[in-house]
């Protein structure tokens, strides 16, 4: 059963990839006039959707323990706040690079990991509740992550003229 | 390792289950008038989304080979066919049944799969490029629909007041 096991951490990673992929080809036609409409009228725009995916992606390398946030300062601005806090708003050209730089460096992470260590438990469960609930393991981080970028991007589509 | 596969195979069920529960109480919190509006000005609108997972999810059916659709009328209007096509829409109450039926249906095959049929070539791959690519089984096909369902949920949500 081993080559299933293997098997399956390539298409969630796939899977992930596949989205990261789709996200960047949007992020690539949009103008950074476009991201800074909202997505719907009332709604979100796409500067701070750029910045939230940012900071809940950078939030993975604690919660995976991979080590700090390379650039925790986001969180406040596009998690705990919503878009109309009044917080200045990093530059979308500087998220555009964060964005990058972020999803580049857990690409190295993922690419090394065994399949063990994708099986290991995330930071955010102790270890008496993962003996009862080993699903709550790195590759399932992953998979939820994948069906968050993909909620946002189906939003991030509306900028496309 | 049966029992990692096994775990994975209960966490990509979940990530589903998960998904269909979060697209039923916000289809639940709307109401029939908000779902015939377009989700933002110009595109789509809810009852067509709608149609569009409902006829994606029957296309389950055949594509995990667990035989035909259950409502194959429902391709022309909802995948083939755009919104504004003029072709009479199936209504949104009957819709809402149907969503349910499918999805009660496709989650009876799911919980009697075994972790073998799981990992079963779907019907669109032939046995020859299944040998070489044996991630193109079942399981990865609900992994993509998860990521679909999570792509569109993101824009019915602006149907909310």
């Amino acid at each position: 059963m081993e080559n299933k096991t293997e098997l399956v951490i390539k298409m969630v990673l796939d899977a992930w990839n596949i989205e990261l992929k789709r996200t960047n080809t949007l992020l690539n036609e949009l103008t950074d006039d476009q991201l800074s409409k909202e997505v719907s009228p009332g709604r979100n725009t796409g500067v701070y959707l750029l910045g939230h995916l940012v900071a809940v992606h950078d939030a993975l390398f604690p919660l995976l323990g991979l080590g700090k946030k390379m650039h925790p300062h986001l969180e406040d601005i596009f998690i705990t706040n919503p878009d109309k806090s009044g917080l200045p708003k990093t530059s979308i050209n500087d998220l555009r690079n964060l964005w990058n730089e972020v999803n580049s460096k857990l690409s190295e992470h993922f690419n090394q990991f065994t399949s063990e260590e994708w099986f290991q438990k995330h930071t955010s469960v102790n270890e008496e509740d993962f003996k009862k609930e080993p699903h709550r393991n790195r590759l399932n981080v992953l998979i939820s992550r994948t069906n968050h970028l993909s909620y946002h991007r189906g939003q991030l589509a509306f900028l496309k003229k």
